[in-house]
């Protein structure tokens, strides 16, 4: 398991990068030549998740510009490598010597140690959030190949804290990134009064991914929730991820659970509900998908808290410095990039799913190709 | 994701096989040579899966027998790929023949079909839970090398439908395989309720994995929690997986879920409690590895369902035959199998994470190899 | 590099079995569903490799007989894992036993034992030649996929010790595949002599595939030259692996050893020459792909061989039984079926190279797929 | 095969960038930590390959630093990710610009437009043999691991056109990395002679390994032989690879290849010769290993030549600017460093070879490291 850094077989991203190291960044291997491509794209992701938006996220000050230094030529992706590059420049280092020895508990200071017997204790080195930077850039790039076929996916916060949304409003905007008015004001509250008492939340986040065809995805190890829920829990808070209607599964019956299939005006066929999540057998299925995931109250809290050092001593920790009361609502767009890159990933490997797709490719395809050649002449 | 049926970097299992094809089996690549190693050790894990074990199991006739058939010589395991064969013998393919040209409502004919354009629709083909016998087999594999370092893995039925186990009896041993025994005569009531009106149930496995030394998994994308995710959501009929307190995470704050380390009369640390499930960053901390994953109710259910035919045309479906009323029970030492084959992944992953452990090996294991060498002369 | 027994990426072949073991095999996983496949479709392969053929192969008795045991239905692949067993009846282990504990020289006795510990000493377990039999099998599925685009790979013997042939004779048909019936008369001289000695004889295997499409092959790692050097020096007895004009280039100019273009009728271009053997920058140009291997002499020879025992002894070792005196013309069809694993696999890999080849399958791909539907309704 | 630019399953490196982008580098994925790494470590490497060393090397003016921006922590790589930057400074875009729609002869250019439909064509871009300054790079970090285990890779060339070394002489130090003086003044006028009708010159390279342990290399597809051609073929000029005696096996008997195994003093055993190269069934033998690759002529020749336009249109091409006219002297660092990553891949590979390596790691390897905390404390 060591070389774990990279995700994806067909799309594949490897990323790198230390919160206070001098950068952190990606390679995206396997992009299609011909996307249409520039940082500008990646900009709107990156500002979802760069700290300092608000009350509610670290004032660390971070231009998180990203710099795409290959893969690109005359605006276009070429099929080689593009690589992507976040210099740090706030990095402040000195911040943080004072836990260079000590376990920051809900941290992953100690299973570091205990892993490589070194860490850059600096900010949280490698297992910080922001190493989740780079993942926002690759997930931006997959998200501008799907768009060509209308593929889209939205993350938003479900709920933090007791505080649940009622309805799904795309038109509430608030730096909670919580599409229901009502439950922001509510969950407004929670957190600030969490704040005060140098505590912190936790929450749940929704995505929808619509515009999906049906036959994505593989039928064993490697089927479509599958990879999304290793894609999702592979983000720092994660703790739980479900689909469709997930948990509550374990309550229903099959009568219940199951989704009809309608005859569709067109040939294909829709579900009556989707219950499924858009994803039957590891495939999808032509519907939404959609799924969640849970978000654990930021680890980082100003309270006193137990814990050991290095050399196994008991200690009292009390972490200094501004840290996010809530990480939900920067996740939100990390949670989506993770989904776009699944789908990217998928898309092209039903590529190879049946012959006929290949004849399409070699036969029509390249004779396409040729014709175009002559009318460009 | 062509190409998907294999799992697992360095103890790497590829299955193949079809519900009602001649034989499915799997390919373990990357086990470590030395390890004693029979069918007798699989057989164990094979029967609590198998069909016809009680009154809520299909009656499929199946002895599923696994043959090695290649990998091991004078009962040890030599390195090399272990090939394991399971024959189908009652096929009774006429059975399914009905279901050719239509959907199952809840099952993966309609996505097979969207992504090969063909389907072996005897029994669900590879979709069937049938497939599972083959991770079995390749769990037990793990299971075997795990227990040289005293790891565990123990899953068990959490809840069906709305009945939860209150606490753990070991000694508690049902064919629903729950540890409570009044959990499990209220479970049984309600499944034999279900089965009279022709429903059927789902529920939730807990899984416990114990002696997990602290180091094991990767920081980023293969973080050891989104490895779990990603095996266990690829089992056929779950929807949700969660780790340590999972989805309850979103309702607790940072004080109360993050775990206080304490020191350790060895020298080692522990934690005074495990809301973390034992894995904090994705790298396992040394306490008891927990999580749950959400099954749903069996989509095969004798009630007429709405359903659609290969040519889009509207029809209804009765699904004869008899079919597990609730496959938790049976998936419990799926999970198991998918948990052993992970963290014997991780085991091996975790010996290239520093050079000393390379230099134990070269410099110590080497000499100490030679020095054997020259007793047995 | 534990885990090392499977190839390729789109087109996964993953092969398990020992020399005497019960079978061997593989598993394919990732061959597009709809090609026509059946048994009858692997046997002329592994007759061209099979034992007994002439004077020249060793006298085994083995059928060879391959079965599919997964992945077929009616008639047809259906996208999921084709595994194909091949069971081993001639296995005389007993034979064998004077091997146990002494190293053949050339052979992998010593490296297996070194790196695990522990070796399957019967007719060369895993290391035997006879494990190319699954590959054997693997290939002639690519082969069949190929044959849908025209793809053609033919691998013959090029020469043996000191014979090589003048020119092509596809008409020649003899039992060393060496397609020049003066060259093989020769060589069958050369070889008697060396059999009556107890001697065995090297040679060199050529092998071309037309019909390849400019564009396949992927331009740093995996180039297309690189791969096929991978599969090609991973056949046992392969010493040497060269491209087009191969090591020859070392002698010439550039202005003889690049190749011009000329304009082609058709709008597609071709070259005035082949040097470089179909592949410039790792990618197929659309010429013939022409590669050769050196065959390393059999190192089973029985004339009498200084060598160690297990415990670091001196010893000299005879080695009985009958063998091949030369593997070459048992080699040219494992040859054969790598070249065509690497070209399915990189077939495989152009379909994901631009959004255009994605836009063909999504789009007029699907449609088609829908409107064939309605026609078939 | 997209997604084709990393290489390595334990010590996995991946590249990205084009001659004229902005800046090429690489991924390190895998590295135990703990090994002592810094710049100091890269630049003699990146030095023997860099531009403008001598009148055999182009001009272009760049200083190659390569700057490490991950993975690295108080001086000591920290088992995450080391990514490596290289600026590109001297781009001179504009050189290229006439050859934006002409494909010249030997060069990846027609075959990167049928294969992505687009290509950077500024220095040839992607295919640039200024890609291989990545693996240079990525290669000093193997070769800084190996020497903890006195492994060291070592290459030079073996001869240049007609001209061939006679023996090894360490001391000899010239522009062509040629260790023979008498030879290296033949090949420089052998040069300098094509230089001047504009021509260029090929040649092979020679690379021993010394102090590889054995037991390093995997038994079927992934035999150290096969990595060593798949790794040393993927470099742009290579047209061939042999190991040992590689093609001369084809002319040898079997008695006369077969390498003798003599009884060592120190109970491990030799060999009497070293045919095989260092390697038997794929895996390490203890031996050194040797192979040799062949370098095809720089295709960027001043003469014109033949060739056609991307609209298919039959041209003449001259070559401006300056070219290196053999590009072996650079390329036997960059056959150094493939070498390098292939030996590191299969050292960290070989850990997980035996339950008993594992024993080492965790039972006395972490009882160790417990004792060494306790010490420390």
């Amino acid at each position: 398991m060591a070389a774990g850094s990279g995700f994806g077989k067909n799309f594949r991203v490897t990323t790198f990068g230390e919160s206070h190291g001098k950068a952190l960044g990606c390679v995206i291997d396997g992009c299609p030549a011909g996307l249409v491509l520039s940082e500008d794209d990646l900009i709107p992701y990156m500002s979802r998740r760069k700290p300092g938006q608000s009350e509610f996220t670290t004032a660390r000050n971070e231009d998180d510009a990203p710099e795409i230094v290959s893969g690109i030529f005359e605006g276009k992706t070429t099929g080689t490598p593009i690589a992507i590059i976040i210099y740090n420049k706030d990095q402040r280092s000195k911040d943080y010597s004072d836990i260079a020895d000590i376990y920051r508990p809900g941290h992953a200071d100690y299973t570091f140690d205990k892993k490589f017997g070194i860490r850059d204790y600096r900010g949280g080195g490698r297992s910080s959030g922001r190493e989740t930077a780079a993942r926002v850039a690759a997930g931006a790039v997959a998200a501008k190949l799907l768009e060509h076929f209308n593929i889209k996916a939205r993350a938003y916060t479900k709920s933090i804290g007791p505080v649940t949304i009622n309805s799904y409003d795309a038109n509430e905007i608030n730096n909670l990134y919580m599409p229901d008015h009502e439950a922001y004001e509510k969950a407004s509250d929670y957190i600030q009064s969490l704040m005060k008492k140098g505590d912190s939340a936790g929450g749940v986040i929704e995505c929808v991914i619509s515009g999906v065809p049906a036959g994505l995805g593989d039928p064993v190890f490697d089927k479509l929730d599958a990879l999304l829920s290793h894609a999702v829990m592979s983000i720092g808070a994660v703790k739980g991820v479900e689909i469709g209607d997930g948990f509550n599964v374990s309550f229903t019956t099959g009568s219940q659970n199951n989704d009809a299939f309608i005859a569709g005006s067109d040939g294909n066929s829709i579900k009556a509900s989707n219950h499924s999540g858009g994803i039957l057998g590891g495939i999808s299925d032509g519907s939404d998908i959609i799924f969640r995931c849970a978000i654990k109250p930021t680890p980082s809290i100003s309270m006193p808290q137990k814990t050991v050092d290095k050399d196994g001593n008991q200690k009292e920790i009390v972490i200094k410095g501004r840290h996010d009361p809530v990480v939900v609502p920067r996740a939100v767009v990390v949670v989506e990039a993770m989904a776009n890159i699944v789908v990217a990933d998928a898309m092209l490997g039903h590529l190879g799913d049946k012959i006929d797709f290949m004849k399409e490719v070699f036969q029509n395809g390249s004779s396409k190709n040729s014709k175009e050649s002559k009318d460009r002449s």
